[in-house]
């Protein structure tokens, strides 16, 4: 979108639209630079927007930074579930999608969140709290894709140790590409799944 | 030890004490500040060390930390082996120990260390190789306590996806106590891999 279909838009959309350039910057700063590298005004420059512009929609650096985790972290859900329209189809594919949320700047984002909310008090509840949501719905929508049914007995606990190997595997592919190996192991995992939700 | 006795000690075991003694200091530094709040100095101080002494065992801080998270590996590896030392007696009891090893203070180590790695270029090859390292004979382990046989097709993508899981669980770990559904989960997916592994 050009600058001249932005400037007739509304000002309600353009806010919503200046809000959603500062989330996405704010995702792509955190992953690329790490938290201690992520200010408001770095994410503000990065977003072609001013430092009081940034601050009018995100009053503090936590304020802007949980926001953006939370932001794209329900992007990726909805898309995720567009991907599926049908439920679960193929079983495995759906497993692989899921492990996909994993990879990616969105979880480099999010880990470099986490690994700083451990060490500062401020941003430490707010992260525990954003991780709760986030983690629900990310097991709504595994349940809902795979077909599980939890009322069985082993078959909450199976659909969870599954979103917990996607979080290992994402730490393992933080430093070297390791798709090939993440592939074959994620083919065994899918299997004994299967068996687990049969 | 008193003091006594460790100025008793010839000059080899006591600059082997000191080295020991940085170790372990700089991995609980590690896991309390951060590698942002983590420098030699400050190890120094924590292990009752003059920053000279230290400087001599370790020139740098990426040899201290990397040097440090590969000995408190070590030593736990060594640990673990020794709590079964007739092998897989009880595999249950051998995954719940595995998945042990990712929580507590050296995941929590590792974990500043990989994700400090990610931003910074002088960091990362050196943890890239110690990961690599660390990780195959945590799989050597896991494989000989579990007595897979990895011969047969997917018994090696299962230990690997376990550990994996393993990794998960410990960052799930990182912001709150998440022993109890950690416990659910791992008793679960142990019986999974009994599938995969008779």
């Amino acid at each position: 979108m050009g600058m001249t279909a932005v400037d007739r838009a509304p000002k309600q959309d353009r806010s919503r639209a200046t809000r959603q350039r500062l989330l996405e910057a704010a995702v792509a700063c955190l992953a690329e630079h790490g938290w201690a590298g992520s200010t408001v005004s770095v994410v503000a420059e990065r977003a072609g927007v001013s430092r009081g512009a940034a601050q009018h929609h995100f009053p503090t650096r936590e304020d802007l930074f949980t926001a953006a985790v939370e932001y794209v972290a329900e992007e990726r859900s909805s898309a995720l579930r567009d991907l599926f329209p049908q439920g679960a189809a193929d079983r495995r594919a759906v497993v692989r999608a899921l492990v996909d949320l994993f990879t990616g700047p969105l979880f480099r984002a999010a880990l470099h969140l986490w690994v700083a909310a451990s060490d500062e008090e401020q941003l430490r509840a707010r992260v525990t709290e954003l991780e709760a949501r986030v983690g629900r719905e990310t097991h709504r929508i595994a349940v809902d894709l795979l077909g599980a049914d939890e009322s069985r007995p082993g078959v909450r606990e199976s659909v969870q140790g599954l979103l917990d190997m996607a979080r290992g595997l994402g730490l393992a592919n933080l430093l070297t590409d390791d798709t090939a190996r993440r592939d074959r192991v994620v083919a065994q995992w899918a299997t004994l799944l299967d068996t687990a939700l049969e």
